[in-house]
C-alpha cells in the first residue's frame, strides 16, 4: 500500500531529482508546500514557468538574462578590454560577488568532456571568437580545477592566442583560511607552483 | 546592478522559502529547474498543483489522501481497536516504515500550543472523540516530546478516559545506537523513568 496519494508521491518524485535534494528532504518540502494555500502552491508554480518562459541569453556574453543585452554587456562603467571565460551562470554570480573583476563575461555552458560527448562545437566557442576584436586585451579563463575546465582552458589558449589577444588562467591555490594539512594535494601541487615572490 | 532578472530572483526567492532549503541551495535548484526543457519545467509546476488540488483529508483518521476514506482505514486487515494519534501526516509515515504498528490513525494537524495561539478546537480532537464507541479498546497518543507534545497529549488522555479508552503513550528513551554520554537530559530523564525489568 502506497503512503501517499499517487499525485503527492509525483510531487516528491519531482523535488527528488533536483541536485542536493534527498528522499526525506524532498517529502518535508513537499509535505510543506502542500500546507500552504491554493494561491500560494499556484503562484510557486506560476514563478517556475514564468521564470523559464521569460529566460533568455545575452546576445553577447551568454549569460542567462531577460533582455537581449544583460546588465553586465551594457554597463558602460565595465572595462570591455577583459573578457572573463566561465563554465556556468552561476559562476558568473560568484565572480561578481567577489567584487574583484570589472571586465565582461562569456559563459561557455559547459566544458569539453569526451567521456560524456561535449565537444567544443557544443559550447560557446564561435560566440567567444567572434568577440574577440582589437579591444580585447585579456581573456581570463575561470573554468573549474577539473580535467574538463584544464582541458577547456587549453583549448581557449590554442584558439585565441594567434588573434593576438592575451590569455590567462586564474589562479589556483590554497584557499582563504585554508589549512595546509586539510589541503588536496592537487590543489597544493597548484598552490607550490602558482608560488609568488613576497618582500 | 541585480546579479539575475527578477523573475529569476523570484523564483529563487520561492525556493528559500521551502524549510531547510538555504540561499546558496535554493539558488542551485533554481539554475537547475531553468536548465531543463520547457516541458520539464511545467510538469513540475503542474505536478505541484496537481497533488493540491487532489488532496483531501480522510473523513475517518484526518491523514491527507485523495481519497475520501483513505487506504489505511479502508484496509479490512487493520486493527480497527487501537488509534495512534499523531500531529502529523509526515509521522504516519514514519510509523508505517517501522512497520510495528497494525491499527489505524488519528492525525490531529498540530498540538496544542497557547504561545501559538492553537486551541484544542484548532485540532481534529472533536473528529477523534466521535471515533470513539465499544470497538475502541486503546489510543496511543504518539505527539513529540515536546511541551506542546505532552500538553497534548495530558488532554487527549482527559478527554477520552471518561469514554472509558485506555489512553497510553509511545515510551520515550535512547534511541537504537544511541550513546549515553551524548543524549540530551530529558532523554536520560525519560529513559530512566520508562526503564523496564530485564531477565
Amino acid at each position: 500500500m502506497a503512503l501517499y496519494s499517487e499525485s503527492v508521491g509525483a510531487l516528491i518524485e519531482k523535488f527528488s531529482s533536483l541536485p542536493g535534494v534527498g528522499r526525506k528532504s524532498a517529502q518535508r518540502v513537499a509535505f510543506h508546500l502542500l500546507s500552504l494555500s491554493d494561491e500560494e502552491v499556484r503562484s510557486f508554480a506560476e514563478t517556475m514557468i514564468r521564470a523559464k518562459e521569460t529566460l533568455c541569453y545575452c546576445k553577447v556574453c551568454q549569460n542567462m538574462s531577460d533582455k537581449e543585452i544583460c546588465d553586465i554587456c551594457s554597463d558602460p562603467n565595465r572595462d570591455r578590454s577583459v573578457i572573463c571565460v566561465v563554465e556556468d551562470p552561476r559562476d558568473v554570480i560568484s565572480i561578481e560577488r567577489s567584487m574583484e573583476f570589472r571586465g565582461r563575461y562569456h559563459v561557455l555552458h559547459g566544458v569539453i568532456s569526451p567521456s560524456k560527448g561535449i565537444k567544443p562545437d557544443d559550447l560557446k566557442l564561435r560566440e567567444l571568437v567572434s568577440r574577440i576584436d582589437g579591444d580585447i586585451k585579456e581573456v581570463i579563463v575561470a573554468t573549474n580545477l577539473t580535467v574538463e575546465g584544464e582541458t577547456t582552458a587549453m583549448y581557449i589558449a590554442k584558439l585565441l592566442r594567434p588573434l593576438g589577444v592575451e590569455v590567462t588562467r586564474i589562479a589556483h591555490g590554497l584557499p582563504v583560511g585554508g589549512d595546509i594539512i586539510y589541503a588536496d594535494e592537487i590543489t597544493l601541487a597548484k598552490a607550490l607552483a602558482g608560488r609568488t615572490r613576497i618582500g
